[in-house]
């Protein structure tokens, strides 16, 4: 279902190339003084066409906020904004032959053939303005108790370092260059998140993290800490120590990235989150007609971002932003 | 929270050292006619003392059938299912000393010293019997279907594989020998699950099998199809061909792990788990006195898997059966 | 919260005076030809301005679509349609002067005065023109399975009829004449409904369906069957006889009206619903200046309805055709 | 489904003539010291065979808690308790002759023949003892806010009174010496509750309490304040007229029961219910063997209460409080 939240929900809706995506925000503060220009920017982020390393496809991302605010704050009742969509190109989309590696098969097969098909329809990578728009607002209400969620790209391809840097670049690139696309590794870091939040079991914090971060269209891994790497190591080397100084509380490592148990432990939140290569490639692919049911061979057409990883790097932030918020309030 | 799934709801309470530990489950469909044998025995199979590879501790892990069932036949109402607890050594736990790694200080910290510490209460791996219980029921249910899941070990610390062979137990008995723990990566494929199941956005197969993978203790990595190797792939290797055999549609290889966009594509389901190591070990390590607030060293006393992967392979079966039940019914 | 519904779900927002209301509507099939026409007639009914029973004021009820609908038919993806607002005079409106039997006081108390005070803000009676939105798709989808839900007035002030009838409308001239309001009984028959539809427990017809009908303003009595007067009456009397017709299983009352323990029993399902007298009264009133604290006397400005009946039908409708159509996909 | 509640959630199961019934309470603050004595005489309210009003029938309604709760005191962790089913005369109940007005008919129809028909099985009025141990819970939680839950019977017949009277007590006896049952009205106040709780919409207070109240069985109507006489009255009295004195604001009447727009407003919460008469009674009524098709008669065996209301108090009180915690905490 397209709600997510416990104390505080979102609802998303919206289609790549229909009138408008938007979400609906609902459980949030009254008297908060939104900043629409950070929200602007936060959208800026995601935005195609800023840079050599994304799609030059321009998409207007100008939210229309229809409630919720009054005067630039909020009220209490849900907040719901919308982003038109234009500049799409709906003919460089058919129906009948599925994309490899998109969803258009399996909106197809859950749908009956009634899925809009264009451009991933509700299932587009588009829709991740929403989680955007909304991680904003989580972030300005978290930054006033000190809470600061940021993201970085540290895996590129075969190249993987601190932050996006020359060798990623040269990944990203070469595979523009080859009319290919390439994977990459997003570790998003929360700091200042005080210890005791997040509910119990199916409730903890990695479980509605992970859940809402597998809503993210090509996130195909999701690890904590020191995630998959934890299953070389040892218990001496795993565990971390708990120190204490003056009252404060402490681990001297955070393998366990400020979680035991989905609660927080008071050191940062560390998620990491691995993205497929964009599954629209320049090249001929192998596909079937769904009407005849033959295996046919198609070229996917429209411009695409050679690696998902750049502008995802808000939409990694939101998730966890909202989700600490969410849990924080509950 | 402690109640999960959409459809079929399940509610899980108990402690490692109460009374009891159990599990509701709702939404279940009616006349179904329950394997008993085949739930004792995947109590079993998660049930502590049953190898050199697990801890010598004895659990009669029988379960009493309160609700929902008449005849041996279940009747559409709640199925409430308990396993009395026995055999606990509550003098291995001291509540002002969190063992590293365990849940002992978050606990603290949420509940403000009033949760339950002895043998990590309500978060113990203790209630993950609850989950097997679940689990086998959801397996004899899509057995009918032709669904069938299935979970091996293929890594322990530095050995990998295709299942626990000699390698990987070597790591487990060295690990135990030293009074230390290992970690492991658990692959679960679901295989026989038909294309276009699961729901949008939050409701997608990745998020919920996710949320409830991640309520599993230990569990700090979860990935589906390639997962993390996909960062390193290129969109051309990466996307799966579409092909048609006599109207069955299939991909040629499976990196999505059978799921694009959180809904089924027909192929097999595979997801990956990293567990960390046991976070109990017998070398003495560095703690706080929460009454004192000064730093101390602790040793963990009590018997522990040195290893939790073995006894966790039908919890972990139990997420993806839960999940693809619930999501078919939806 | 604002979202509502098990299998399908409804999230509203929007306010009285704000830029739009609107509704996403999620989980509904795919592949339904959606009657346009239809949903305006249905909005048209609760519209202002249409009679001489109703307020003067004028509301463009006309709704777009912005997801969820492609070539007019439903593609299973989450249906948004907003209603943006016109003819609104907030400078009838004032902040501090909270209307008696209003939710100004409430709000004012629950947001710390931050809420939308203009028009009821999203309190407003006008936010259940995105319930009869909904209540006009679901009838569509109902329809086709032969169920009907139809609602009528029944009680105006002290004139009792079967429909709303000449004894009726003078209830409300007379009332609208003395600067006044009334109160109301709406009575919504739900026909067609098949038999063993509903949840257990909190989930039943009853818990649903009274739920969604307290969600709509003025609403203050929601009873099924015979309701209240079941109080007077012995069970002799109040049990419905079961009978058998050719295979057909029918009681020859139906004081239960439709529902035993939450679930259907196939006779018509039957709801009644007591609609307080509108707030907004010409005369003048007691209340408070919340800023100052002082008892003051104030006069609500504002066009409104004398009764809230005649509009609020289609919303009653509505409450009971989402609520069926729920249950009947759950 | 037998989940229910925001911030708090109950989980409900069990059947009248199984092992047992239980209830599992999520979501209660920790370091609460239990009074068990104040659990059992609420448990004692509701127990049958203490008056010559209610049935002989003798319940061992003592429960016991299996989780959640060390030395007494709650630990934040789910509690579950659970009471045992005993002298229970299984032999009076048949599968396949619906008793009219109970739920064996629906029962039968949506769980297609499956469901536990013994003493109406999951829908018996026996599981309202899950209601009254968790509203026990509640009101002890609540009391230390000063608020204070309370129900007394209002109507039985055509006997109308303030509380439990000669009269009533009449009607009462009378039915039960012709082997009939009879009707009731019962009203709950809630006193103490501090305005601006509640959620928007869906989350109001009357649509959470009216759900849960209509998950007792019997109930068919409920109303708030002034209720269906609200529909008789005219603005200018319904109205509250809005008070001030010395900062605190009060209404001077209270039509509105303490609820305006689902938000509480500091005044007395006011909540009605009807009881249908006991669908149990002694003289023969008409139904259908399910398995012929035959129309028949039919006379109930077993030992029932002539009026469901002396027994229902604590249930309603507990619906009241448990809605009300809930909101108070969410």
């Amino acid at each position: 279902m397209n709600t997510f939240g416990e104390s505080v929900k979102i609802t998303v809706f919206g289609e790549s190339h229909g009138a408008a995506l938007g979400v609906v925000l609902d459980g949030a503060e009254a008297g908060f003084v939104l900043d629409f220009e950070h929200i602007a920017r936060e959208l800026a982020r995601r935005a195609p066409g800023t840079s050599e390393l994304a799609t030059p496809r321009r998409e207007a991302d100008s939210p229309e906020f229809l409630s919720g605010i009054l005067n630039g704050v909020t009220t209490g009742a849900p907040i719901c904004a919308i982003i038109r969509n234009s500049d799409t190109r709906s003919r460089d989309y058919t129906p009948n032959t599925p994309r490899p590696s998109h969803t258009d098969l399996t909106a197809h097969l859950k749908y009956h053939g009634f899925s809009d098909y264009r451009g991933g329809g509700h299932f587009s990578g588009r829709l991740t303005a929403a989680f955007v728009l909304v991680g904003a607002i989580c972030k300005q209400m978290l930054e006033r108790s000190g809470i600061g969620v940021t993201a970085r790209i540290i895996q590129v391809g075969n190249a993987h370092g601190d932050t996006l840097d020359e060798a990623m670049r040269g990944e990203i690139r070469s595979a523009k260059a080859a009319g290919d696309s390439v994977g990459a590794v997003i570790e998003c870091v929360a700091t200042g998140v005080p210890g005791g939040i997040g509910g119990l079991m199916f409730g903890g914090m990695e479980s509605r993290m992970a859940a809402m971060l597998y809503a993210v269209p090509g996130v195909k891994g999701v690890e904590f800490g020191a995630g998959f790497a934890l299953a070389a190591m040892r218990g001496s080397t795993a565990n971390d120590p708990i120190r204490a100084d003056n009252g404060r509380i402490y681990t001297e490592t955070n393998h366990a990235g400020g979680l035991n148990g989905g609660i927080t432990n008071g050191m940062p939140i560390v998620a990491r989150v691995a993205l497929r290569p964009t599954p629209s490639i320049a090249s001929p692919q192998k596909t079937v007609d769904l009407e005849t049911g033959d295996n046919i061979t198609m070229t996917v057409a429209g411009r695409h971002d050679p690696c998902l990883a750049p502008r995802a790097l808000p939409v990694i932030e939101a998730c966890l932003a909202f989700c600490i918020l969410d849990a924080v309030k509950g």
